[in-house]
């Protein structure tokens, strides 16, 4: 048993888990919420579209209400816990951080691809002279060997980030996966930098792959109630403090109060639960973006093969957002190797 | 990483599944659902009720049909596993044993409390005469030390199991906990016999503990599919196999035959999934059964108290099936408390 460190936990429900909800909570349901989780005792309470600030788009899906309006509905009912939003450089501007800012945001969260930490550098210089706590998130990091994530956690430190998050995106690290990726983050940084540790459960892991980032030094955690995010979900923020306590971990969160704002606050106000499907499974499985899988189910369709193929192989190759066109040439492989192989 | 061991799958869909319809299935669901499941590549696939040969009772629940009916109906389609009953001497007896063996079952488990192998001797060596393979299953085993199990374990050995399970009945045991169990059974117990974990998925911990298990020597594991069973259910078996094939482990299950079984073959016959809820979330903090749940919720109102109080002190007293007058022992002495504190 590792001695009991001190974890903070960040509340995602309001921000990943709008993704589960196309981005349709309303003012009233943030303010619920956000009221039960300040007094559950999370560290964080991120209020944000899914795809951060700005994210209320055609192409993003558009939000139910003015982010604006959620974020000040936050700000009325919590007390205890920093209010944080989101930024994805490029979605989000620095105009978005300074007005959140005025509405009462404390703590921003620059998330970039785990390649490209370079692209939050002007964000995260400026929110730290506007006073802001300053976290930085690593997406996709299960494509980063451990010592390169490591490397693109400190250019963040060196803009000025005060927390480095290891995001399993796509839900496609086992526990050592998360273990050696931490250590090499805590490792390579300056101690007064935290290491952060956000899963998704499509390999049905995220309690286990957190208590892995713990054990390598993660002392900042992201959970959700009832694990509401996009995919499979994140670690579901009841179940964790359950765990957590068994495991003699110090969170701060107060159980019985967990399991009521899950069940009580949270399941009345979504019209269904996320779970381990076949889609978020292969995609955990395959280790690749959600944003494929509606174009390989397409391609596999045209090409006569098998979707899940397609995004296997799609994981093999390290493809990244922005490269769906290869999603039609790894289909066409995939046809005349089925085709080789019929005809042997 | 550990190197690749051979992990043979035990289905449970069609046994512990059972509670979670209240062992509703039909003849038709078991004819589909073992049928797909022989084709995933399971070793073993258990039909039984969830209580075991003999469970259709008023007081473990009427199954929809004659368990005669339901084990013929698996061993009309099933191939290649083992098609194979629980029993828990007390609820089934040694006829059943012999009746089921005449219907096809080759493989028998065999169940009790993990403190009271002994009651298990006479049916385990019944059933090695009659050639059936011999599985020892050791329920509630997160209530015994790791070297007390292994002890019980011995004596299942002696009476002639071929296998003894570690059963996490509760779904109350961190990966530590299934590590040392399934260890002290595997340096305890000879070569010859096999070591086994069963999961309940309580903690959101199932595929993790299940690997614990794996890394401690056990080679066999059950699943179920969509982790359909009692409370939270258990390791939801095309989840493991995803999570397994990353980790490296042969465990002969083809993966997308898993998920195909689990959403086109079982998602559609069964009218809810598991879940974990307020209610199996405690059951497994607290690791006592679930038998206890409506008693404590009862006596929690009489005396004013949180139901959650009673069944953690419950845990705590390591309270067993049949001593359920202890709640209100234990409700009147958290209300005492709380007008002690009241008073103060």
């Amino acid at each position: 048993m590792p001695k009991a460190p001190r974890i903070a936990v960040t509340d995602v429900t309001l921000r990943d888990g709008m993704h589960a909800i196309r981005h349709q909570f309303s003012v009233d349901d943030v303010r619920a919420i956000a009221a039960a989780l300040d007094d559950v005792g999370v560290s964080h309470i991120e209020v944000s579209h899914g795809d951060g600030l700005g994210g209320s788009t055609i192409q993003y899906g558009f939000a139910k209400e003015n982010e604006d309006d959620l974020i000040r509905a936050a700000r009325e009912v919590v007390r205890r816990a920093r209010l944080t939003a989101l930024l994805l450089p490029g979605i989000g501007i620095i105009e978005d951080m300074k007005r959140v800012q005025k509405l009462g945001v404390e703590t921003i969260r620059i998330a970039t691809h785990c390649t490209e930490a370079d692209i939050s550098e002007q964000h995260m210089r400026e929110a730290k002279k506007l006073g802001l706590e300053v976290v930085g998130f690593l997406m996709m990091a299960h494509m980063l060997a451990p010592e390169d994530l490591a490397h693109q956690a400190r250019l963040m430190a060196s803009y000025g980030a005060d927390v480095v998050y290891v995001v399993d995106s796509a839900g496609a690290m086992l526990p050592e996966d998360a273990y050696a990726r931490v250590k090499a983050l805590r490792e390579a940084l300056p101690d007064t930098v935290e290491v952060g540790f956000h899963a998704h459960h499509n390999l049905g892991l995220s309690i286990a792959n957190s208590f892995a980032a713990v054990d390598a030094g993660a002392t900042r955690i992201d959970a959700s109630l009832k694990g509401l995010g996009a995919g499979a979900g994140n670690t579901p923020l009841e179940v964790f403090a359950a765990a957590a306590a068994k495991r003699g971990l110090e969170t701060g969160l107060d159980l019985y109060k967990a399991m009521d704002a899950a069940e009580d606050v949270l399941r009345p106000r979504v019209p269904r639960l996320v779970e381990i499907d076949r889609a978020s499974l292969t995609l955990g499985y395959a280790g690749v973006y959600s944003s494929f899988l509606l174009h390989a189910y397409r391609a596999a369709e045209q090409f006569g093969v098998d979707a899940r193929d397609i995004l296997v192989e799609l994981g093999k190759k390290k493809v990244v957002g922005g490269q769906e066109d290869m999603i039609l040439d790894v289909a066409l492989a995939l046809k005349k190797q089925k085709e080789a192989a019929a005809a042997r």
